[in-house]
C-alpha cells in the first residue's frame, strides 16, 4: 500500500475549512434531552464464561428512543474499591461478541464496559442489539452509513451517538465503577463514536480514538474508494439530487464538529497508508482538539495502524491519568 | 463462466425434498388479512416526463403495515377501453427510477404498474420507498436478506410480498385497467416476488418470472458465493447458532412453497451459467408448478439470461393470453 | 470510485493544446465523397416485435465502401405528419439488438433511427453488421480501437464515422421523417460518433453526446487503465516504434478536432468519477464547441453518468428545439 | 491452482464422442487447392540482428488468399549440407517478434522457420502480418476466435491453418533445408496449428504440439472460464441463437478431427492444472492419434506445462528421428 | 464461500490411506535426542506491559540446534499454588507479538506459555526468533513451507516441532506451573504443531487443535489454491522432478502420522467452508486419533471456524480436565 | 497501466538526495576480502543438452562464505581464440534453469556465464543454489528482501553481491574466455546486481542493467504497492520500530550508492509504466553514473520494458565495445 494522502509534514498542520451547523449544539442538546426522557434502566447480570480471574456482566441499558442496548462489563475480580472504567465503542460491522473478546482493560486493572452497536454485528463479530428507526427512514445503500441520511433527525448515527452517551451514564452507574473516572475509547467507527461522546460528555477522563471514522465525510468520499465511506459514494451515485442534503445531514455527525468541544486529554493513532480512514481526515479532527493531546503515527500501516502494538501505548497513557495508576 | 450446477437433463426433472411449514397457508392468510385492515388508498397522479405517446402516473398505495408504497403506472395514450395490465417487481437493489425506465409493456399496448421495493433503490436505480419494521428486527448483514430473519413475523420479505399483493389490488383499481386481466412479472428478486404473489393471488392472468431469486435458499447458500445469497452465508458465518432458525423462517418465503399454489399460466427463463440464482434453484421451483408453464433456457448466459432477447418472448406469451391480443 | 482527474473548476476551463492535421477537412471531404459514390440504397422493412403502439422497421443502408449497414427505425404509430428524428449511435461493444431495446424517443413522439456499429455487437448486445476492411489492415490488439490504426486511410473509425454520416442521410430519407429535423445522439462511443457526425453534417438540429469516447486520445492513454482506451496502451506496449504514427492517425478521429466544426446546439453529460472516458477528455471537447451548448455534470458517477436520470433531460432539451415540441 | 479436470488415470483413456463433418476431407482439399492456385512466392532475405553464429532470414510467402505471410528462418552458420528444419507456430496473441526470440532449434543444429500468425502480435510479441477476410465476416467478440465463425468458409482458422500448410511448403523450398526432413511444432495455439498441419501434410517428419489449443471446443467452453476459449462463451452469451452454427463450424477446425489423419510420430505435453487448455481436451486429441506418440505430463503445472524444462525433451525426441542426429 | 469439499456425513467417517515411513518413530527419537543434547536453559524474565492483574514473563529457551526461542509466559497474579498451563503455538506468518495479545488463558486462571515460531512474525504479528538452518537448505518458494523440504533432516518443521516439544519442557520448568498439568493448543499452523507435539509428548494433559494445518499434504495440494498449501504447489510447479521427494519428506511431518500416537483427550474445531485447511484434511487427522476426542463443526465458516465463539468451548473443555477446575 | 510516476522531462534530470554511509567503501572492501579468503575453486564441467552449435558447461564456484554457487557457461562451439564474455544475473524469484534458457549471447558469438541467485529459483525458473546465512538472520517477510535486513552484515544481498563479484572472477578464469573483456548484465534484480558488481569491479568492459531493482529503496516503498518492494512495506508494517534500521542497512545495498563508483560504459533501459521498479528509481541511479552511458526509454511499457526488442539493442551496444566486434 503506497502513500496516497498528504505528506506527514502537511498533515501535522492540516486545517481544512469546516462547516458547522448553527444549531449544532441545540440539535444535540435536544437529542439527549429526548433520550433522557426514558429511564436509563441499566442492568448488570453476572455471567460465567470461564474467566475466573474477572467479574463478567451482561449489560442492558436504554439508549436512543428508550430502546434496549446490550453490552458487557468486565472488571478485575479482586479490585479494592471502585475502579476507573473504560467505555469502548466498536468498529464498523462488528458486535459485542462474547466477554472473552474483551480482556485488555480488565487485565490492566480497570473496569471495562463494551457497548454493542445497534443493528451491527453480522459481518465480523456477533451483535445482539437491533436498530429500530422510530422517526422514519429512507431507501438505503447496504450497510448503515445511509440509514435515514436525508435528515439529521432520522440519521442512524443520531441514535448511535446517543447510545454512546447513555453507555457512559450506564458505566457511571455500574457496580464497582468510580463514576468520576470514566474514559472513552474505540477504533475506526469506535473512534468516531469516541470523539462524538467526548464532545457531548465533556467531563470524561480521557478519550482514545484510534484511526477514527466519521470525520470530514466529504473529503473522504472524494479520495477513497474503500468501505464504508464508499457507501456514501454509492448512495450519491444513485441519489444524484441528494448531494447537498446528505452533507448537510452529515455536518451534525462529523468528528470535526465534535473536536472543538472536547475537554479531556486525548490519545489518537493513525496509519499513513490507511485507505479506510485516510490520514488527512484523522488529522483534520485531531488538529481541532483544543486541549491536551498526542497522536501515534504508524507510517507503513493501513487501517490496522498500531493494532496490538498500540495497546501498551494506551495502557501507559491511561496509567498517567490522575487516579488511574494503582 | 463455466457450467457449475447440474446438467440440463437433470435440471429438467430436478425435484428436491421441500419442507413446507404446516401453517404456511395460515401465516399468509393472517398476514394479508392484517394488511388489508388498512385501506388500500391507491392514488394515481398524472405526471409529465416527456413521454407524449403514453399516459404516465405517479402511484402511491398502502402496503404492509399501511405504509405508503410508490410506483409508476404507464399506459398507451390512446387506448380504446380498459387495458390488460402487467404488474412488475424489481430486481435486488434497484428502485422504481423514472417512468422513462419502463416503456416496454405500454409500447406493446398494455398498462404497466411498477412497484418500488421498500428500502431498496440505492444501489443501481433510485427507489423512493423506505422500509419500516414495526414488528421488530435483529442485527443484520448489510443488505436486505437478513432483516428480521430470526422470525417469520419480522422478516423483510413478509412486508415485500404483502406489498406485492397490494400492488395487484392497486393495479386492478387503476384508471384504464381491466381488473380481470392483470399479470405479474419480474426478474431475479422481481421473479421471486412474482412467484409469491402468483401463489397468493391465484386469479392473476399469468406470471412471468425471469431467473427468480428467493428459491431453495439452503441449497443456494451451499453452492454459490455470489450476492445476494451470500448475505445468508455471511450472516450465518457470524450467527453460528442461528442456522436452523434462519432456514425455518425462510421456509415461509421460499418460491418452492409458493409454486404449488400457482394456478395461472407461467413463462420462466433461466441461465445455465447463472451463479446469482443457480439454475437448479430455478428449476426446483419451476418443476413444482402444477399448471400450464414454459421455460426458456439460455445456455451460455449468467444471471442476465435472455435480457433483451427475452422481451419479445414475453410479449408473444402475453399476446396469446385470452383477451390480451389486440 | 474516488476523484482521479482534474477538479471541476479546472475542468470548466480546461483547454489543452490540440494538434489538428492540416488536411483534416480534405481528408473527410474525400472520405465522404468516396462513400457517396455508392448509392445510399436505404431500405425500411416493417417488422413485428409486438410493439403495437409503434411502427418498427428493419433498416439497411450502404455505408463506407458501399457495405450494408443495419439499423432499426421506430416511430409513433399514429403520428400526424412527418416527425423529427433522433439518430442514435451505440456504445462500444454493443450492437443494435432488437427494436424492444429502443423505446425512448418513439415514446416521446419522435422517430428514432439506431445504427448498428460495424463489427461490434458480440460483447453486450447483439450486432448484425460485419466490418470489412477493403483498404488494408494491420495486426491488432483485441477489440476495434487498433484496427487499421497505422494509417488514417485504413483506420476503423474512418469507416464508422462515414457510416454515421450515411445514417443521417438514411434517416432523412425515411418514411414519416421530416428531413430538416434530425438530431444525433449517443453515449460513450456513441457520443464520440455523435460529435464526429455533427462536425461533418453541420445542419443537424442538435447533438446529444453523453460521456463521449474518442476524445483526446493521448491524454486518455496516459491517465486511465480502463478499457477501451487501454487497447491503445496495449498496442503501443508491443508496437513500441509506432507511438507517433498512432497518434498521427488518431488526430483525424479526435473529437477535439470535430468540435470546432459543430454548429448545432449541444447537450453533453459527464461523470466526474468516470475512468472509462475521463472527465478532462470530455471537457476538452466540450470547451471547444463554438455554439450553444450545455453540460450536465454528475459528480459521484462513473461512466454511467446520469443513465436513466439523464433521459428526461434529453427529452426536455429536444422539446425546446424549434419544431420539436408537439 | 487445484486439479479441476478429470484424474490422470481417466485422462489416459479418455475418448469422448466426436462429430466429424462428412465433408471434412473435401473441405480441406478444396481449401488447400484454392490456396495453391496462388504461387507460393517464398522469399528469404538475409538480415543482421547481431547473431553472428547463425544465418538469419526475413521470410515472406503467400498463404491463404495469396496474402503475404511473414516469418523468420534461422539456421547454423556453418552447417554442412542441407539441415532438417522445424516449422514453428506461435501461441495466441503473439507474433513473430525478432530473430533473437528464436534461438533454440538453430542452436541445436537445425533450421528453424517461424510463421507469423495473421492478425495477431499486438498482445505480447509483435506480429507483422495483417489478417484480411476476403470471404466475409460477422460481428465478433474481441480477439480472433469468433472471426467469421458463422460459416466454415469464413472462419479465421481456415486462413491460419492454410498459412501453416504453406509455411511447411516454404520451409521445404528454403536455402539449406532438406525438404524431406521437416517437422512441425508449437505450443498452445501453436500446438493446435501443429496438429492441423500434421493432419493435412501427412509426410512431415514429426509433430511436437505442447498443450494444444483448438481441441474439443464444446467441452472447453463448458468447463473453463479462461481466455481464449472464453471468447466462444462470450460470443454465444450474446448470439444465443448461434450455438449449433458455431459448433458446426468449429468441427472443421477441431484437433480431434485432425488427429486420426496424422501419420508422423508425435511428442505432446500437458499440464494437469491447465485451465487455458484443459488436460481432458488435450488427451482427447492425443488419444485419437493412430501412430507413434508420447506425452509428457506435468502434474503441478498450468498452461506453462513444462516450459523450459520441456525444451531438452523436444531436442532429444528430434535427435532420435531418422536423419535428425548429427 | 460455497461448500467445496466432501459432505459432512462423509467427513465424519473419512479415512484415507496414509503412508507412514517405516522409521517415523526413530526419526523423531533421534531428532529429539539430538536437541536435548543442548541444555534447555529456560529463562523467565518478568516484564511490565501494564497488565496489573497478571504476571508477565519474557521467555527464552533453547530449541532445535540449541538455538534461542522466544516466548511469553502469563499467569494470574494471585494464583494460590502451581497452576495448570496451556502451551500455545501460533498460526502461519505470525509471531509472539506482545503479552497484551495473550490474555485468554491467564484470565481463565491458568498459566499460558506462547511460543514464537522461528523465522515467522513479519506478516501479521511480530516475531522475535530467527530461523537458522544449520543442516543445509534448498532453494525455496517464498514462505516457510519449502525450506529444506528436499530431505526430512533439513525440513523447516523438523526444527519447529522440536521447538514445540522443548516449549512444553520449558513450561514444565516455569515458575508457578504444575508440570503434571500442561496442555497444548493452537490454531491452523498452531494446530498442526499441537498435534505433532501431542504425538511426541504423550503425557500432555490435553490438546486443542483448531483447524489444523500440516495434515494430508498431498490431498491439500490437489484440492485448494489457498496459501500456504499453495507454496507446495508453487514449488512443485518449478521443481517438477521433486514431487516424490517432497511428499516423502512431508510424510515425517504429517498430522495423520502423529495422530495415532496421541494419548491425551482432544478438542478439535473445523470450518466446512475452510479453503486454507480443507475440512477433509482436518477430519482425516481427527478420525485417526485413538482416544477421547470431540470436534466442533462450524458449517458456514471458513478458516476462522469458531474464532471468538470457540474460546468458551475451549475453556469449558479445559475446566473438565482432572485438576483443571478451580 | 497509466503513468503514475514523474514525467519524462523531470526524470531526465531527477537527482534526489542520497545518503551514503561513511564506511560504504570499507564495508565492501572487508566483505570482498573476507570472501576471497576462500579459494574461488571455479569448475566447468561440460554437459550435453542437445545444443550442438554451442559448448555448454555446468559451473560451480565459491561465493560468499565459500559456499558453492551454480551457473552455466555457454560459448560458440567453433570460436577462434578467447571470446569476450557476458556475466548475467537473474531477475527476482528465478534460477539458472537449463542451458537451453540462455542462448542469446552465445548465438551472438560471445561466451556467457549465468549465475544462479542463492536461495531463489522456486517461483518461475528452477534454481540449484541454496542460501545459507552463517552470520545470523532475523524473522522475515516471505521472500528474500528482508532476510537479515536488520544489520548490513547479515543482509541477504551482501551475500548475493559478493557472489556476483566472484562470478566475474569465475568468468575470467573460464576456458575460452578473454579475462580482459567481461561485461555484466541483467534485468530487474539482475540489473541491481549488475550495478553493484560494476561498482565493485570497476574494470569490467561494460554494464547493461535493464529496469534495475534495488535502487532508492525508500522512495520505492512509498510509491508502489508492487512486489518485491512490497516486501519492505510488509515487513515495516509489522516491525514498526525498525524503519530507520532497515533503511540504514539498505543504504549499503542501494544502486544509488554504487552508481558513482562505476567506470565502465553503460546501457540502461526503463519502462515509464513500470510499477515494479518505478522509473524515478531507475533514473535516480542512472543520473548518478559519472561515465559514458545511454538509456532506452519504453514509454508504454511496464516492467517488461523493451523485452525482446531490447535484445538487439544490447547486442549492438556490445559490438561497439573495443575488441567485442568480430
Amino acid at each position: 500500500m503506497a502513500f496516497f494522502d498528504l505528506p506527514l509534514d502537511t498533515l501535522r498542520t492540516y486545517r481544512p475549512d469546516v462547516s458547522t451547523p448553527a444549531d449544532f449544539a441545540a440539535f444535540w442538546e435536544d437529542t439527549l434531552e429526548e433520550a433522557r426522557a426514558f429511564p436509563l434502566d441499566a442492568r448488570f447480570e453476572e455471567v460465567d464464561y470461564g474467566l475466573r480471574g474477572l467479574k463478567t456482566y451482561d449489560v442492558t441499558f436504554r439508549g436512543y428512543g428508550g430502546q434496549a442496548i446490550k453490552g458487557w462489563l468486565l472488571q478485575p475480580r479482586n479490585a479494592a474499591g471502585a475502579s476507573p472504567c473504560v467505555v469502548e465503542f466498536i468498529g464498523y460491522g462488528g458486535g459485542r461478541g462474547l466477554p472473552t473478546d474483551w480482556l485488555t482493560y480488565a487485565s490492566a486493572g480497570y473496569a471495562h464496559l463494551v457497548m454493542d452497536t445497534r443493528g451491527q454485528g453480522s459481518v465480523w463479530r456477533r451483535g445482539d442489539t437491533p436498530d429500530l428507526a422510530p422517526d422514519g427512514d429512507n431507501p438505503q445503500h447496504p450497510g448503515f452509513m445511509t440509514r435515514g441520511i436525508r435528515r439529521p433527525q432520522t440519521y442512524y448515527y443520531r441514535r448511535v451517538f446517543t447510545d454512546g452517551v447513555r453507555a457512559v451514564e450506564a458505566a457511571r452507574s455500574a457496580p464497582g465503577v468510580d463514576p468520576s473516572r470514566v474514559a472513552v475509547a474505540g477504533g475506526s467507527q469506535g473512534g468516531g463514536i469516541t470523539l462524538a461522546v467526548a464532545g457531548l460528555v465533556q467531563d470524561v477522563s480521557a478519550l482514545l480514538p484510534d484511526v477514527p471514522f466519521l470525520c470530514q465525510f466529504r473529503r473522504a468520499s472524494e479520495i477513497t474508494n474503500a468501505a464504508p465511506y464508499s457507501e456514501l459514494t454509492g448512495y450519491l451515485r444513485i441519489h444524484r439530487e441528494a448531494v447537498e442534503d446528505v452533507f448537510s445531514t452529515l455536518a451534525y455527525f462529523d468528528g470535526l464538529n465534535f473536536a472543538p468541544r472536547v475537554q479531556a486529554p486525548a490519545l489518537f493513532s493513525v496509519g499513513l497508508m490507511d485507505e479506510v480512514c485516510p490520514p488527512s481526515t484523522v488529522f483534520a479532527a485531531y488538529n481541532r482538539l483544543p486541549g491536551e493531546k498526542d497522536i501515534r503515527v504508524y507510517a507503513y500501516s493501513g487501517h490496522e495502524a498500531g493494532e496490538g502494538v498500540h495497546v501498551p501505548e494506551r495502557l501507559r497513557f491511561l496509567s498517567r491519568l490522575p487516579g488511574w495508576s494503582p
